[in-house]
Parts: C-alpha cells; structure tokens; sequence
C-alpha cells in the first residue's frame, strides 16, 4: 500500500446505504454546512469503526486536537478521563476482565436506536463498536486525547486509521434488548492493530453480531502511513489477545469495479430502494485505500453477483401454488435454503480527482431477504 | 384547536435545523425508501421527544401495533416490558424517586452523541428525553406497547401526541460526561399531560438543560383528537406531580408566518449555515397544529427577529481595536450582554395540501453566538 490509507465513515455510509433508508444523509458528507476544508478522518486506537459515525460529527471529532479533550483545564476533569489502568467503570456498566485486557460492557438498545421493524439499525451497533472501543482505551489509562490516540502517539503525531472492517450481523437485537459487549485489541502485522468485537445477550449469551477491524499509524500532518513507534508498541501490545472474533477463511480479494458496473451513482445511492425494504445486511466487509474530505466530489458504484436471482421473482416462486408443502419442508429443505439465501454486492467509492477517479473504499456486503 | 395535532420529528428537524449540519437529512423525511404511506406520529405517554428522532424512525416506531412489542411471544419477552412498576432498574442505571413518581436515570454522554466541538449535540438531548420519558413509562408498570401507550389506551385505541415542546438548554455537555436526567408528569387541563425534564451533572449537579411538553391523546384509526378516558386518566394521575421545570411567564403566542418572511425554502433550509456555524440554540419551543406524513410536500418559512445585529457585525465591533478593555469589562458590563446576546428566529412548516397550505408547526427559536 503505497499511498495513505483512510478512512471516514462518510466513505462506507455511502457504499452501503442503511436498509433503513439513512441514504438521504450521504449527501450532507460532500459538504456540510458550506465548510470546504477537508477533514480527514482520525480514529481511536480503539476505535471510531468508521462505518457509521452520523453525519455531523464527519466535520469534527475528525479534527485533531479537539480543545476540550485535554486532560487538564476545565472540560478534561469534566470528561474525567483516566491516567492509570482501571478495572471497573460503574457509570458504563464496563469492566476489563480476563487477566485484565478484554473490556466488557453491559449496554441496553435505546428507543432511539431501532429502526422501523423495532430492531437495532446497523448504524446503532457500528455505533456500539465505536463505542466500546473508545471507553476500552479509556479504561486502560492510555487515553491521550479524545480519538483513541495514546498518549505516545501523541508525542509522535500519529493518528489511528482503519484500513480494514468487517462486521457480520447475525441478528439485530431489539429495543430493549440488554447486551453484552465484548472487545479486544490484538497485533496486525507490524505496524497494526487488529480490535475484534463480539455483541451477545446479556443473559442469553446469544451471539447478536462479530466484527473485525485493522487499525494503522498516520501522521497527523503528513497524511502518510507511518510504522509503529517502539513506544507506541510497549503502550499497546500488553492488551493484546490472539483471538478472532470471526473465523474468515482466506481473505477474499474485492474486486475493483468500474463504470460498467449496473449500479453507477454520484448521488451516492446505488442499491436499489425496493431491494433495501426487503433486505437486511448481514455482512459488510470494507477496504480502506484513501481517505477523503468533506468538500470532496464523490462516486458510487455498486454492482451485484452475477448468479442473483431477482428477489420478486424468487419470492413469488416459493410462494406460489406449484409448490407443495411437502417441497418446501422436504428433505431438500427448500425452506431453509430460502432463508439462507443471500444476495451479494460489491461496491466501490471513488474520488474524483480532476479527470480521473481514485478509489476511496472497497466494499463487499451480504444481504439476507426478511422473511 | 378543531383540527388535528400532529407532531412528527420530521417537521421540528427540519424547522430548526441544527446548527451541527443535521439538517440535510430533513429530505428524507419527504420520502424514505420510497415509502409513500403516510406515517403519522405515534409517541409515548412520555416520549417521543419529536424534535429529534433520527429520519429511520421516522417511517417506523410511529406504526401501529409493532409486531415485535407484544408483551407476550419472543420479542416480549426479550424486551421485558415490566407489568407491575418498579423501583430500580439496574441496567438503565435508573431509578424511581420521590415518594415514587420521579424517574432518575444516569447517563453518559457517548462518543457518537457528540457533534464537531465534542459537545452533544441538540439530537442528543432530545433523544436522551425521549428515552428518559419512554422509560419512566416503562418502569411505571403502565407500558401497554412500545411508545409508551397504557394498557387504557390501547384498549380504547388512543395514541398519545405531543401538542407542545419547550425545551431550553443551558451548557451542551461534553462527551464522557456523566448526566442525571430527572422526568415527570403532571396534568394539563382536562384532557392533557404534561412531562417535564432536567438534566443536570451527576456530581456537580449543574443544569444542563429543562424541557416541558404537552401531550394530548389521539384515536389512531380517526386520527381525531380524544378526550382523556377516565381509564387512562385512573392508571396515570397518580404519578402526577405540580412542578415545573422551566418557569414560563405567560406563554409568547408564537405568530403565524406568510410568504413575506425573509427565509422560504421547499428544500427546507431556511436558516443560513453562515449563522449556524457561529450560533448555538438555547430555546425551542415548538406548537403542533396538524400531522404530516413521510410522502407529503412541506415547505419551511423563517423570519429573524426585527431587531436583530448581523452576527458579523456585531463580532467585528468587538473585537476591534477601538474597544478597550475597560469598556468591554467596565460597568456597563458590555461583555456579559454580548455573552447574553441572542438572536431569536420564527417559524413555520407547512403542508402543501392542493394549491393551499396548511399549518404543521410553529416554531420559536433563541440563538446564543459562540464565544
């Protein structure tokens, strides 16, 4: 990877347009409030999943050296951020368990946080991921600023960014719904860092959703990748675990789509809205390869696997008269092959820089049909 | 009032638009998903702020009967909607004060709550009344479905509107800051309710912010108003308390706007982003005539106060070097009135209904310049 990673949530908001119907909220990412600086995005070691950041906050927790996120002066104490290791956070309901590197937090699924079928939104558990990441480095003592950035990073000018997300939902918890979030931080190579997230029922254990996430140094003023300082090293790999939270097989490559794919958009929405009333995503895997700003001119393209089949026609197949109940629930079990039957896209956003596109995001998603 | 109340987020978002870049969203209320059924505002005997909602839900909580908040089946009994009220509810770290009519609840401010000067932004206070309200309800024992309707309600098919919202808000907290937010209902007239909010810090137990509201009932099927059965009004007075937590004077009749006012936008963008990069809200009061519909054409009229200082101006004047410190500090105490300066705007959003308009909502906004 030759040039500088990025990330902004902005960028995979865009690629995969809410089955919710957030789309519409793209558009303020190009620009927002007139502002025409660009705002390159920086994350928490822990950190900002970048998929999901809600508009507004693109401008600004991105900034670097937010004033009220010093340890010192008045808004700090506010803050309260911590200086050493603490092992409980009674007004987060959190913990740091397991020989003291995996956070823990118990988080209730707010009205405010479900959708129009009463469940979670996927912003809301991206949100989530966000989250617990941030009070994980907060908990630890290594908290330099309000982005997750250690207090060596600091001294060095780096930045976190995501380069990697890969997030599956198995189910989305309902309003109401006490969880269970677990997250860990582990090494990425080098000059990474790998935090894996596990969402489960507080007292069902039922896994909810996992997720996966690499996480490198950029310097804040450069803009360029940098490797990990030995100081930044001895700070963080003390909490690593060697665990996944998702078993991926060999990283399957994403393809680099181009202006032939079926679904080209510079208003940024490419799935189908007829698609996305039926739909809910289980999967989304995003590659970072530049980062972009807010005033930046941006292109969607979105393309589906070849061997979908149309979701109308599938669903009128199952449904129709020709199909006995004995087919259906047979030993082929046409019922659960049904609902196991996924759509796949790929997509891609790209920057357009005077007459030429540079790829921003790779993006590979899975959709479920609701049943 | 003859007609209809309504409230809908969707009108307040777009009325006020917040001054964090919220405010493209507001489209998507227009349409979401292509949706093209109306979707009329269904709040909670306590909730639904509906100044905030995010533009998802809009097309969604407001639905009747959610499948997914029946007390009984799978979901019920995931959500664990409570029967009998409770005291204590350790994982919303909430409690029940007061002789036992006060619902006090901590929370601290998430990193995804805040907007660009990592404070919470205003959709952040208004979610946090809705949750706050919502669950007052929940604990009370009294929570017939998921937004807050009573078992009487429900019966007697009523939903509960919001007819009025005043909300007023201090100092924006900070993230990681951890809040005490205090709600409780009284009566308003005969037919009414009303819900008050504080929201102050836990430790230092400063006020942030102080809400009031009015709430009225509404048959879901006629979408008429209805008066309070006696039903409803057994299972709710007794939580009832007289206190208010904004002192009103005699309450400013909000004038109706016409074509003539200085900002008209169909595209909903009424106050200029140059004045929302330098302003922060303080006041909202808004008052509900009529529901709208996620497919309906709205337009949004503004009008600042006559009398008001162009914000740049006035900013120049200060800080030019003809000021001397004296006179800023000195006993006419210029500073403190330029810290106390506000700017106050109308509103209005309405209905285009054929070639006429009708009245959604009126609005009353006070804005504080950043210093």
């Amino acid at each position: 990877m030759a040039h500088t990673l990025s990330s902004t949530i902005y960028c995979s908001r865009v690629l995969i347009r809410s089955e919710r119907g957030r789309q519409h909220r793209s558009n303020a990412a190009v620009r927002v409030n007139g502002a025409a600086h660009r705002t390159p995005l920086q994350v928490g070691s822990a950190l900002e999943t970048s998929i999901n950041r809600s508009l507004p906050e693109l401008s600004a927790p991105l900034l670097a050296s937010p004033p009220l996120l010093t340890t010192d002066g008045h808004e700090g104490s506010r803050q309260n951020i911590p200086t050493e290791k603490q092992v409980e956070d009674p007004f987060r309901q959190a913990q740091i368990v397991e020989g003291g590197v995996r956070y823990q937090q118990t988080v209730v699924v707010r009205s405010y946080e479900v959708g129009p079928d009463k469940t979670a939104t996927l912003e809301t558990v991206l949100n989530l991921l966000q989250e617990t990441a941030l009070n994980h480095v907060w908990m630890s003592g290594l908290l330099g600023d309000g982005f997750g950035a250690t207090h060596g990073m600091i001294k060095n000018n780096l930045i976190w960014v995501v380069s990697r997300m890969h997030v599956q939902v198995d189910h989305y918890p309902i309003w109401g719904e006490v969880l269970q979030i677990d997250t860990w931080v582990g090494s990425s190579g080098k000059n990474g860092m790998r935090r894996d997230w596990l969402i489960s029922g507080r007292d069902s254990g039922n896994v909810f959703a996992r997720a996966t996430s690499t996480w490198v140094m950029m310097n804040k003023n450069t803009r360029r990748l940098s490797k990990m300082p030995e100081e930044v090293k001895a700070e963080i790999s003390p909490w690593y675990i060697d665990r996944h939270a998702i078993q991926e097989e060999a990283t399957e490559k994403i393809i680099k789509l181009d202006s032939n794919a079926k679904h080209v958009d510079s208003n940024l929405k490419t799935i189908p809205d007829q698609f996305l009333q039926h739909h809910q995503l289980n999967n989304i895997i995003l590659e970072y390869r530049k980062e972009c700003g807010i005033s930046d001119v941006v292109q969607s393209i979105c393309q589906p696997d070849e061997d979908m089949v149309s979701p109308g026609e599938n669903f009128n197949m199952v449904r129709g008269p020709l199909l006995l109940p004995e087919i259906i629930n047979g030993h082929h079990n046409l019922a659960g092959a049904l609902q196991q039957w996924t759509t796949k896209y790929t997509h891609l956003l790209q920057l357009k820089a005077g007459d030429e596109y540079e790829e921003i995001v790779r993006g590979r998603t899975t959709w479920k049909k609701k049943l």
